[in-house]
Parts: C-alpha cells; sequence; structure tokens
C-alpha cells in the first residue's frame, strides 16, 4: 500500500485517465495507430510533460520518437484502472441526480444493476431501462447478486444508515455523492463526489482571469 | 498570471476549498470558534499536513498554537474564490443533468437566473423555480442580463456552436459538463467537468484495496 501522500499527488493523474481513454478511443475510430504525447495534450489542455508523466503510471506501449501506440495504451489504461471487467453497480436515490446518473452514457465501465428509492411513485418503474426496487429490498437483493460500487444519491442525512446496511452486505466500494461524511472500514474503497470542487476551480480561474 | 505547471499543481488544493467551507459552516453552526488541522484532517480525509498546504493559499486567520479562527477561515476562503458576491448562471441544456444541477443545494455561490433548451414542451415551464426559455432567445436575453458562468449539459454536438454565441455576448467563464472539447479565447475560463473521473479515481482506490 503506497502512503496517503503519495496516492495523493497521483490524483490528478488518475482523475485523467478516462480522458485519455475517451480521446485515444476517438483516434482509433479514426484509424489512427500512433499518438504523440503533443496531440494529447493539446486534447486534453495540458502540457506534453504532463501526459507523458501521466502515462508512465500505465506503462504504455510506444513506438520510438513516433509516439503511442494507440490500442495498446487503451487497453493499458483500462487494465490500469480495472476496467477490463464491468462493474456492476446499484444506484441508492433516483432523484434528479441518480436519475442523471443512471443515464449517463460517459460511463464506459459501469454497469447499472438496479436503483433503489423509498418512494412508492417510483418503485416498479424503470428509468433508463434500469429496474427501481423498493429499498426494503436492498440487503435481500445484495444477498442474491454480487455487487461492486454502490452509488449514493439519496438525501445526506439517510446515507450513513443506508452505508452500515451495505457494509453488512460487504460491499467493497461507495461512490458518495451526498454531503454526508460517510464512514467505511479501511478496506472498503470510498469516493466522494463533490460537485461544488469543479465550482471552486472555475471560480479559481475566473478570479486568475480578472 | 500563474504558468500552467504551477495551476495543475494547486488544482487539488483548490478543489477542497468547498469541503472545508462546508466542514467550517458547521463547526460555525455548532458554536465552535477556533479548529485544528488535525479537526479539519480528519472531517474530510486527508493528513492534516495537507490541511495545512491547502489552507495556507488563502492565508487563514489564526490564534497561535490553538488553530484557525473559525469565522475568519470561512470569510478568507470565501474571498479567495471570488464567492464573496454569488455568481450569475444560465444553464443549456434541461435534461436529467441539468435538472439535477438546477435543483442541487450544495452550490453556495452560485444562482441559476435561467435555463435553456429547444424543447417546446420544456420551454414555458420552471424548474425547481428557474425558467425554461427558449434556446433561440439566447442571445436576446444575454443582451439585457450579465451573466457570469454558461452551465453545458446540453448534447455534445451541439456544444461548440453554443458556446461561439456565448462567446459573441461575452460570456467569460463556461462550465462544461458535455464530453465535447470546446474551445475559447485564452481570456475565458474554462472548467471541464468529467463525471467519469470520480469513477477513474474510485477505480483506482478499488485496485489498491485488492
Amino acid at each position: 500500500m503506497e502512503t496517503e501522500t503519495k496516492r495523493l499527488g497521483k490524483t490528478p493523474s488518475i482523475r485523467r485517465m478516462s480522458l485519455y481513454l475517451n480521446r485515444l478511443k476517438m483516434y482509433q475510430e479514426k484509424g489512427i495507430e500512433i499518438v504523440t504525447s503533443t496531440d494529447l495534450a493539446a486534447d486534453i489542455d495540458v502540457l506534453p510533460v504532463v501526459v507523458k508523466k501521466d502515462l508512465q503510471l500505465v506503462e504504455p506501449p510506444t513506438k520510438k520518437r513516433a509516439g503511442y501506440l494507440v490500442s495498446g495504451t487503451i487497453n493499458a489504461i483500462t487494465a490500469f484502472l480495472g476496467w477490463d471487467k464491468p462493474k456492476l453497480a446499484i444506484l441508492i436515490g433516483v432523484g434528479h441526480l441518480g436519475s442523471a446518473l443512471l443515464g449517463y452514457r460517459g460511463f464506459s465501465a459501469l454497469t447499472f444493476v438496479a436503483a433503489f428509492d423509498t418512494d412508492v411513485k417510483k418503485i416498479g418503474t424503470t428509468i433508463h431501462n434500469i429496474p427501481v426496487l423498493n429499498i426494503r429490498n436492498l440487503s435481500e437483493f445484495l444477498k442474491k447478486r454480487k455487487i461492486d460500487i454502490a452509488v449514493l444519491t439519496m438525501p445526506s442525512e439517510q446515507a450513513q444508515a443506508t452505508v452500515d446496511l451495505l457494509m453488512q452486505e460487504h460491499i467493497r466500494a461507495v461512490w458518495n455523492f451526498t454531503r454526508a461524511k460517510i464512514h467505511v472500514p479501511p478496506h472498503v474503497a470510498l469516493q466522494r463526489e463533490d460537485l461544488s470542487a469543479g465550482l471552486a476551480e472555475l471560480s479559481a480561474k475566473i478570479k486568475n482571469n480578472q
């Protein structure tokens, strides 16, 4: 296990991986077999040195003095993220954000199996072809189906109680879109998503430009 | 202007600012006047040294050997991000994600003034009390109202054409939730939001735990 400081230092690189994947797949569709760090850098608005450092993490196949092999680099990133096997997910809380995530087409490696809610008007319906089930049946469902990731989009106040239940059913990864600080055991992967973080970044850029 | 490398190095710190704000406001509500970096670090799951480094950016008021003054640090972060004046925003594309953002209560400094869409069923309605207007009236609207930020949640294919129109009307900041790579002049602040970036981070943590 790496130390936290080390891990934090790599966070921006890891966050850019899905962008690299996206761009590399566009090159692949166009039949382009080799791409330079300069091209990729221009595509995602960073310096070439950043691309080189980022991609070192995944040890991509290169052709000397020519660049990265597109198809091999796609495979390298996919393997690095563990996206070679699709991750099965459930989503809890089918409000606007939950619905948006269920229909989001950018998650190449995430497959939603079911969504859960407390609202009887939503239970029994499907959203983007994903069934909405009664939250009361969550434990029972998890005893039958192996789920990799639980995505939390319910009201913040209910987050920890739901997470406690998820832990009892041995869920190993939680993607938290609520504002709640939730506690999980150390062997559980936890990712907090804060939409305000992007607004903070944008705001800092606005101040920089003034 | 800082160099890009420098700016990139600060990105994770800036992204954490809204979390600090959130936690500090919770302390303030409880009547707590001083907080240590250790407390804040535990709250947001980073090391105390990270908190210290992050908050150095905003030059927070401290009390020697005791910690950060809660209220003063809230003000310092708010000023650093330019959130002392609420930013007026429009949103373009009222799908699930757009609706979710219009109703998101976590944006302390963002006020949506109007949303725009092409769908006649949506035009003329309100979502979370925000009027949905015809995209055809976007230019006219922007000539009358001063808007700080345009939030893009429309289909990717339409993103650049809309941005070109926004630029004609002198919009200075764009928050892009689409998968499109869009081009803006250098004086315009551009923030790309990639929900897959969080999934990449979570996936890397899952692999780390295996």
